[in-house]
């Protein structure tokens, strides 16, 4: 295993954070990491907006549920996909964009995604800890004028930036074959099996993280978190945004 | 600057592969570091099928516009925005899955891109080259008996994976203060000189590239690219896959 992979699969999401600043050229360079990532067409359909005004973070981590490192990481990024860039470049030849479509939604989420990517293997070089905040999605109406957002850019998630201050233990995942399959899509009886063995490892995993007092299996959280429509709001708010979804 | 960061920052997508097979703890090792990446709530939204049947491959490449690396590169990912493993769970605690929502289907996007991104820099690092393949998305209604893509399961973008066989330059990204802003999403204004200038950096890189042949601006191409829908059947597929988008 080389120190890249290792670093990979070394990471734990942060959510205690020294008080030390994060220098700008940090920043700056977490971000050039980000651009280099893979983009579709080119597009680079995303943007990312540093916030280290209290104020301003103390807002959001009301937002996002009261996430108290929401507030105390000394720099938020918030991750937005972006199509407001491309439809700048086509008035400047004159062309109406089109914007309405699923495809130009997915791309921009995904890019946003993978530049997000990008930054947090790069923060978690320079010994940074991270964490996404995809609560910001509670409630994307109040962060919009706080944060200025303006037509065709949609905040997707935040990420907590600063130096680690707690080691959280590794999370384990689903088992490899519950994700990996060869070929074609393997058929659910299989990946019945893998979640089961999934659940055992997490019951485990939150038993002993608890000292007994958390005991449940991925399956059962999966079912609490399906069995009810969350942020229900969203696709109107995308709508609000400019974003459509016509075909 | 960090090897890591130098990594991130010398990606360059790789369109010709040598014929070396990649061996297959090579891929476990990938998709184990794809399985490490940060996930919503830990639901790990995603699956990846690793594709090395020929058939298969030149079938894809069909697909994908025909693009030759895809029919050449020893292993193809399919990476898939994966909401039905999910409720398998559901099922297994008699607990009737909401899919509908925009929320849970931004959640699998990102789930899926931040893995493929992790994926991404875990081949790099062992000397492996990629280009992602958003071209699968031209005819997914093709793809999906070809790689038996059930219910719930959206195969969002293909990653080619092999030894490099070619050196690519970098090629440029937008200037860093046009997608990086400062506590609130900065003006027009700005944005606009940083695409001129970026069209400038793009005309130059072309001309160079092609010996004059190619010469256009990243303006120009995103006007081309978005005066016209692509793939504006994106939507009614994913409602076919079960995916909807009521709220």
């Amino acid at each position: 295993m080389n120190k890249v992979i290792e670093l990979l699969q070394s990471h734990r999401s942060v959510r205690k954070y020294k008080p030390d600043k994060v220098a700008d050229e940090l920043v700056e360079s977490i971000v050039r990491s980000a651009q280099m990532a893979s983009t579709s067409s080119n597009v680079q359909a995303y943007s990312v907006i540093a916030v280290t005004n209290p104020e301003t973070k103390r807002a959001i981590s009301a937002i996002a549920g009261n996430q108290q490192h929401v507030e105390s990481c000394p720099v938020l990024l918030i991750w937005c996909a972006d199509l407001r860039r491309s439809r700048l470049a086509c008035e400047q030849h004159n062309v109406q964009m089109v914007s309405g479509t699923m495809e130009n939604f997915v791309v921009a989420a995904v890019d946003v995604a993978l530049a997000a990517q990008n930054a947090a293997i790069a923060a978690e070089s320079l010994g940074l800890g991270i964490v996404y905040i995809g609560g910001i999605r509670n409630d994307l109406r109040a962060i919009t004028p706080l944060l200025h957002i303006p037509e065709l850019v949609f905040p997707v998630f935040g990420m907590c930036l600063g130096y680690p201050d707690q080691e959280p233990s590794l999370r384990p995942r689903l088992p490899l074959r519950a994700v990996l399959h060869r070929e074609t899509y393997e058929d659910d009886e299989k990946k019945s099996e893998s979640v089961e063995e999934y659940d055992r490892t997490t019951r485990e995993y939150y038993i002993e993280r608890t000292n007994g007092k958390h005991d449940t299996t991925w399956s059962r959280e999966m079912a609490d978190k399906f069995k009810r429509p969350v942020r229900a709001y969203l696709r109107d708010y995308l709508e609000e945004q400019g974003f459509r979804f016509d075909t």
